[in-house]
């Protein structure tokens, strides 16, 4: 076993990728199945929380739709493994028409058939 | 060891109660050492992140006193273990003088010295 979890980071950020370009820049939500366990929970400021892949997608893209999203930018600042499960505690921000929005976020990621993807996701903006 | 750490569960419950009952309806922010970790970070809605448990303090005296917090019910409905380290996921409420506020949160638990404490702690409004 690798105890700096290397390979578990690398799967990580390739994760964090798909969301920033294939998603947020790029549209594809149904990319978001490869992000999203499929029992994920996300818990959005000014909201309810949403539960299940199917309504996260519904979230996402009438959120980014609304909003403008153009562009996101992830940047985990620490990242802790153990066992199926890891938590990721980062700063970001989202690109919109409006200008940007600099938030910070924790993940919860859960190892699901073989690849490690987001289980809880809670997030709030900084201003 | 015990598989469903039942121990580590009522050790937590402890935990929050000393949130509720000491902070928030009592007013004794001190308690606050016997909840956070001396390194912890929270991440407030509204603002950057607060490091360091003489910070947080700082941040809930403020919080609560300008908010005219009264109370605090947390009400967690997913916690996990792994090693040294847990996750809760709750709904909350806070009662202030204007009325009841709910929010949502995420706390990441880590034993330091024995004790379970908040590590990591998110969280945002309903609305």
């Amino acid at each position: 076993m690798q105890t700096d979890h290397s390979d578990v980071r690398a799967a990580m950020r390739e994760v964090n990728r798909i969301f920033e370009e294939e998603v947020c820049a790029g549209g594809r939500f149904a990319a978001l199945e490869r992000v999203y366990t499929r029992d994920a929970i996300i818990l959005p400021p000014g909201q309810q929380s949403v539960s299940g892949i199917e309504g996260i997608i519904g979230f996402w893209a009438d959120t980014c739709r609304s909003l403008k999203v153009r562009s996101c930018s992830l940047r985990p600042y620490e990242v802790a493994v153990a066992g199926d499960t890891a938590y990721e505690v980062a700063n970001g921000e989202v690109g919109t028409e409006n200008g940007p929005v600099p938030l910070k976020y924790v993940v919860i990621w859960k190892k699901e058939g073989g690849s490690w993807k987001w289980h809880r996701d809670i997030w709030n903006l900084n201003s």
